[in-house]
């Protein structure tokens, strides 16, 4: 590695082998040194979780011609931990994770560990994006995809972010040509309506699977819900300072404490 | 169950036979009507993650006297979730999730399956509470911190919280009569260093422990930190709603979007 090019660490949550990363290192590369990071089977869902119960197993692979790349027995927030811990020789310049198989937008920003692992680069000070295309397809086409990866890119290297702050981009899955652009957006209000599929297995015992539905009960026109339903690829700054600031002054002025 | 007294339901991340959470029911018994639906084994550090790639398993168990209980083998997102779907006839007026065994102070509460549990049914419109003491033994002594959960549960059930909006509350590791009081508190800002412990199997395999040391880098007087190094209750109010205000701005005024 030179001094003069960024450092960038590249991660996922579907796993080092997904299509994703692999259209996501093809960007990365075109800006700075590259070292991949990512788990050895999909984390889906993994959320912010690391791993304190048991040990980590991490091993050189290779999978990306001239790109350095390592799989982890571990979540992707563990990627991130070892990552800057054990592999890279200093902390990196950018951390870009995904191209995620399937939407983060909304509350989905909980859950995902494709965000979560962006998240972790952004409290250790690093800055970091987050990256989804709307198509759960592992045979997803990601040419739109690596188009608006490679502006935003630019844009990060060239603008920075504030402090405490990361981005989650979502884009629709469109062909490139009737993507209509890019918005920035604030996180839409959503849950999920959970639901469960109960089965009972050949000894008699039974089991769940979890299904559900998402439920968006926001209609406002600045969400990212709204702007990729719209044809827009949706950019959301995120923060992990959880602070509710309105909820300070409501505990201090109802509350008797 | 009757309908003139509160639906409680009761979670944490150590698992169901932990004696933080027999000392959060014993509480939560003199409010309301209380539903136990807790992790099978530890679940610590599991964020927000949920089972997608697994099955889940769901038992009732015959632990606390007068109190229906359920051991899940998933996270404590997903006993929250099975709860509402599975388990209660009713959405339920509060969710009590610990006492967890250990911080969830500042940054921690990113990490951290207790929190996420309160936070999966904030996101569902149901009140809740995540509380922690600062001890991680096994048999921490949690009488100091049954005061604290009486009073902030009185007050939840009294006052409310603004919508979006749950509680975060740590208490220190005092005997009763030397905790000064709570304070109402925004999130410190920190991040842990962390490190790992390698290792060698004995099949000649490397393998990895995370280890790693919390540092604070926020000097203020207004922080759960603070607070909790002062000797007294801290309550944070937290939020869901990800978005960065000043991220929107910030990307609108210097971003080529």
């Amino acid at each position: 590695m030179t001094n003069d090019r960024p450092v960038i660490l590249v991660t996922n949550d579907d796993g080092v082998i997904s299509n994703g990363i692999r259209a996501l290192v093809e960007v990365a590369k075109e800006f700075g040194d590259v070292v991949v990071v990512a788990p050895d089977s999909p984390q889906s869902g993994m959320g912010h979780a690391i791993t304190i119960h048991d040990m980590l197993r991490l091993e050189r692979v290779n999978i990306f011609e001239d790109v350095a790349a390592y799989q982890c027995s571990g979540t992707p927030v563990d990627c991130v931990k070892i990552a800057i811990s054990q592999i890279l020789k200093r902390k990196p310049d950018l951390c870009l994770s995904g191209i995620n198989h399937g939407s983060n937008s909304s509350i989905n920003v909980i859950y995902s560990g494709t965000m979560s692992a962006a998240m972790e680069a952004s409290i250790d000070g690093i800055k970091a994006i987050g990256f989804s295309l709307l198509d759960y397809s592992a045979e997803a086409d990601f040419e739109g995809s690596k188009h608006y990866v490679r502006i935003i890119t630019q844009q990060i290297l060239a603008n920075g972010l504030p402090s405490g702050c990361l981005l989650n981009v979502n884009i629709p899955k469109l062909p490139l040509s009737e993507i209509k652009g890019m918005k920035i957006c604030r996180q839409a209000m959503a849950h999920w309506e959970e639901d469960y599929d109960g089965r009972v297995d050949p000894t008699g015992r039974k089991y769940y699977w979890l299904t559900g539905e998402f439920v968006n009960e926001d209609n406002g026109e600045d969400t990212d819900v709204w702007a990729l339903e719209n044809g827009y690829v949706s950019i959301v700054p995120v923060q992990y300072d959880l602070t509710h600031q309105h909820g300070l002054r409501f505990l201090n002025k109802y509350w008797d404490v």
